[in-house]
């Protein structure tokens, strides 16, 4: 039976997350159903990283085995066919070996959070950004940033509701971006805790309006707790960029 | 009574279009009645490019008399929070005078038309794209383009209900870049004809494709026929990008 790995770019607004769960329609579940019209086949998906409500994917990836067998590609267009008019794509399939697993094989997740910084509400991009109407200076929150790039202990980071076994993550890149209004904070590590990069953006967001001095960001990281740190920022404005494999 | 120029950003999608028309909501009647909510007054707006149904704004330029005479940054805020939830914002505001007029006096209008090429379905930019699915070369469209760059009569690029006195315009710029799966096409001119823009592209969509050799597109023009260039593109990739005054 092949194994495909799929990249997946979805539009987090009308799910609940990536996960299957009881109280509305999940990416998890849009896709194992549209595999079941295509082959039939009852499946597991597993992905690279679990997105939560609202948070969109631009790269997420997964693995599926279906036992039809089709070229990737045929499996890629008659899923996309089959997904509509859910906004999931498939923008890339291939096939795999057996030893290829979405989760565990992944070496690298990233992510992009989008602020759109201006006075007047989002249109073009509502749902799409985090909408932050105080000016903010990207550079206090670059020198700010700076002190969490490294292996630490993220606790004060990381929701209450995280399943690690360790808060100890290595953070390699955190990197704040601006282009016009928007500021974009590119987070890559190996692998995050919950609510992680939106724990970090929130806290960000304090540097960058002045409430908080940069240097406050080594303080509430040496704490480790999650009340020595700034809010969670809605999801609006996170997608999942891209996994990394061998 | 003061003059104010605005500059908004819209969504076209809900729209009939920029111009206020019996059939369903236009840009102008949802500014205009927020205009009417915030001072009482029964306004007329005057736009730099009258945008079709379904075509989106980035810079639109407007202006508007208003009485009440409060300073540019409160009408801004108000009339932000007033056109709530129509996807419009005002995201600049500011006095100019009586002799500034925002179709008569502008000296430049400029479009970025995008295209997303890849065999998936729009996703994350539906709506805001035109999805072509077979692979476009986007160096053939280049050296298409140059050929419609100057001044030239472009009766073959012009909607039948075009009601300009003449067909001769002087395209100042048509670029293509192309940054993933995204193709953009950026035109610039002191004026467009109706439906110029998409005739354009939707012509260029045709080299891409590599039905038409570049060189055709200098025959399409020539022809001074409408029939002789390509289709109209969907609204849907269309923004209003800026409009250039003195």
């Amino acid at each position: 039976m092949p194994r495909y790995k799929l990249t997946l770019e979805y539009d987090g607004r009308p799910f609940v997350g990536w996960q299957r769960q009881d109280n509305g329609p999940s990416v998890q579940a849009t896709l194992e159903d549209a595999i079941f019209r295509y082959s039939g086949e009852t499946v597991a998906v597993h992905a690279a990283g679990r997105t939560d409500a609202g948070v969109h994917a631009l790269g997420q990836v997964v693995h599926v085995d279906i036992a039809r067998g089709d070229p990737a590609m045929k499996v890629q267009n008659a899923l996309n066919a089959l997904v509509r008019p859910a906004p999931v794509a498939v923008v890339a399939a291939e096939e795999v070996p057996k030893d290829f697993h979405a989760r565990f094989s992944c070496l690298g997740r990233s992510y992009v959070y989008r602020i759109l910084n201006r006075r007047s509400q989002p249109v073009l991009e509502a749902g799409r950004v985090w909408w932050v109407a105080r000016a903010l200076d990207h550079e206090a929150m670059t020198e700010a940033a700076v002190h969490l790039i490294g292996h630490h202990d993220f606790s004060s980071f990381r929701a209450a509701e995280c399943q690690a076994n360790s808060p100890m993550r290595t953070l390699d890149t955190l990197q704040i971006v601006r282009v016009g209004d928007i500021i974009e904070v590119h987070a890559a590590a190996k692998s995050f805790l919950h609510h992680q990069v939106r724990n970090m953006v929130g806290t960000l967001e304090l540097v960058g309006a002045g409430r908080w001095q940069p240097a406050r960001m080594a303080e509430a990281l040496a704490a480790r707790s999650r009340s020595a740190a700034g809010p969670t920022c809605p999801p609006d404005g996170l997608f999942f960029k891209a996994a990394l494999y061998p």
